[in-house]
């Protein structure tokens, strides 16, 4: 219980500070004097600092407040995309402090040399953290495939992630040990998750479906502030709803799913342009900017299926919202009309005769949302350990 | 934290009685001398009763075991239905102890015509309770259609029922006042409560999506044993999944929405049936039995249809099963092959690289669903809140 209570002041404070200890108290719904010794125990641990009169940025607050130290526990993050590589290191209070990346070729690449280079920038971002005085509570790595739960090790292995060309591989087995806990999860689902908590994950922004997308298209469902993660955690497979049933064969075996009309290689192609490193969704964003039409008819094209798609889900799932994020986010200015055209058209039942249907809107984070997660996901976790926080 | 504690006895027995005090102890996890003074309190006031030895029909158990009584407090639910009227009285054991039908035409009719007949209904069935030693502690009543929660009422409303013609009544205003608390709910998701509940919501059985029909298409999400109920309460609108998104069109302004091809009317049609009260799809049943080669493609091309917006789902979902009921389930024998081939063709990515799709599986419960749900959601809402039993 004692355990939790100091948890819960972790990520009040994560959430909102600076606080003073009444305003924590007021948030967890605990006794002040509870809150002050929770504060001490924290603060002799070193994972508060406080802040004295004048140096409070916020207008109205009393003189001093409680904020989670941006020194000592740190979370790492990391992304293995498929023409690139990046690692992020986040700080208790949720910043980015260290930042690597680097283009790659990992699309058919032996999963061994990716892991390789990939340990290697994280060697560096260690270097770096160590330098500012930080050090890493563990691991997640964001991943464009299916993940499952390993019963003998207890450990994520990814199943299939067909834009890699990867199977049935266990990839923390192939990252450095010193990092603390590794975590290999879905880039989807990550990306979902920062979106959750960059919005504060309050009110509207609690309940919502979000499409990503890089070479494949992935989507996550957040429902009152939780990952619907799905039976065997393969919820969220937007890519492969069908839109039209008879339509072009996919690599799945179906016919006329989603991915083969709005996928990151059947809109390049619609545009005429031969997709490969360097020619990705960022490549047609800057064609439909100068306005070329071709390019602009395939991503109103892909809208229209992503609008169908996404259709079923709201019919389904009821959400406040969609979001769109990763590389899809850059096509938002042209995409999201034809999105919203069709939810319009195909889902007055579901929003109960409102005249509005739901709201689409581009994330703020776009490409930066699988990374951001992966490094929000370790932090999360360090607070939800505060036992091991305080020891280390 | 005593009424949470006396409701987690009166669910265990409900759940599995009977029970001895020390297997109570077990499944809630308090002592068993905590578990005696709760059964102490539940007996004096009368909702549990004791078998002696001899008497337990279980083998291996010990002799005396704890029940909830089959008097006492019992739970109403109605149906209202497309051309049919239903009451049922459920005991706090679970079983139905009466039950009343009418066929009536529902659709179309003024509403207060069809509350006042089952106002008529629902007299009958309290006198009859009464008579069998029950009293009322409230009333579920079961609707196709959308509902909202009245702010300033706090009931819910019934926003539309496009299969009825109604729009935006308060129902429980013209129901009786003597029964208890009402509560309106759509029929749906009733259907997969009661499916969840027959299950014992254990295992692969607590997270499906449940498919019903009376003649729209309904269904509902289960996740981990809870009802998924979207934003604005309207999850589960699987009629309104576009399957040929510039076929048909449907009355709600879509195109090509599942229930134009696999809707009650949709599927008679292409049977060669017209209908109407008494032409529904126990009708079609019957000619398929018959071997009526019209009929039975009819039913393969709903299936179909069905299967392509399932395959939507799961893909969005990844639920445990898929469960048929309402009146589909009727059409089980003929329906599910189809609704099997196309989740197998378009879900393998969702199936994570396993051989075989999500199971489909006909309800036990078939029509009865939404009936037995209310009832039961009556029930437990008496189960959850032990001091109006005790006080009643």
């Amino acid at each position: 219980m004692r355990q939790r209570n100091l948890s819960r002041v972790l990520h009040a404070l994560a959430a909102e500070g600076p606080l003073s200890r009444a305003e924590v108290a007021a948030r967890i719904g605990l006794t002040r004097a509870a809150v002050s010794t929770l504060v001490d125990e924290l603060s002799r641990g070193g994972l508060l600092v406080e802040r004295g009169p004048g140096r409070s940025g916020a207008v109205g607050r009393p003189g001093t407040g409680l904020l989670l130290t941006d020194r000592g526990p740190c979370g790492f993050g990391a992304e293995i995309g498929v023409d690139h590589l990046a690692v992020a290191v986040m700080d208790l209070r949720g910043r980015v402090r260290i930042r690597l990346g680097q283009e790659t070729r990992n699309q058919g690449a032996e999963p061994a040399a990716v892991l390789a280079t990939l340990t290697g920038m994280l060697r560096d971002a260690a270097r770096d953290a160590a330098g500012a005085g930080l050090r890493p509570t563990g691991l997640t790595v964001a991943v464009p495939g299916l993940l499952a739960r390993d019963a003998g090790s207890g450990r994520s292995r990814l199943l299939m992630a067909p834009n890699l060309g990867w199977r049935d591989i266990d990839l923390a087995a192939g990252l450095p040990t010193g990092l603390g806990p590794v975590t290999v999860e879905n880039e989807a689902n990550l990306g979902a998750l920062a979106e959750l908590w960059s919005a504060g994950g309050a009110g509207v922004q609690d309940s919502f479906v979000h499409v990503s997308a890089e070479i494949g298209i992935g989507a996550a469902v957040v429902v009152e502030g939780r990952l619907l993660r799905g039976a065997h955690g393969f919820a969220g497979e937007l890519g492969h709803v069908p839109v039209r049933p008879e339509g072009r064969p996919c690599s799945c075996g179906g016919r006329g799913c989603l991915e083969t009309y709005a996928g990151e290689e059947a809109v390049l192609r619609a545009a005429g342009l031969e997709p490969g490193p360097g020619v990705r969704l960022g490549a047609l964003a800057a064609r439909c900017e100068a306005g070329d039409a071709g390019a602009l008819r395939a991503v109103r094209q892909a809208g229209t299926a992503l609008g169908i798609a996404l259709s079923g889900a709201v019919n389904l799932l009821d959400p406040r919202q969609v979001v769109v994020g990763g590389a899809l986010a850059r096509l938002a200015p042209w995409l999201l009309a034809p999105v919203s055209r069709e939810l319009a058209r195909r889902t007055s039942v579901a929003a109960g005769g409102r005249s509005t249907p739901v709201p689409v809107r581009a994330s703020p984070l776009g490409p930066d949302g699988p990374l951001l997660g992966a490094a929000g996901f370790t932090v999360r976790a360090a607070l939800d350990e505060p036992s091991r926080l305080l020891r280390g």
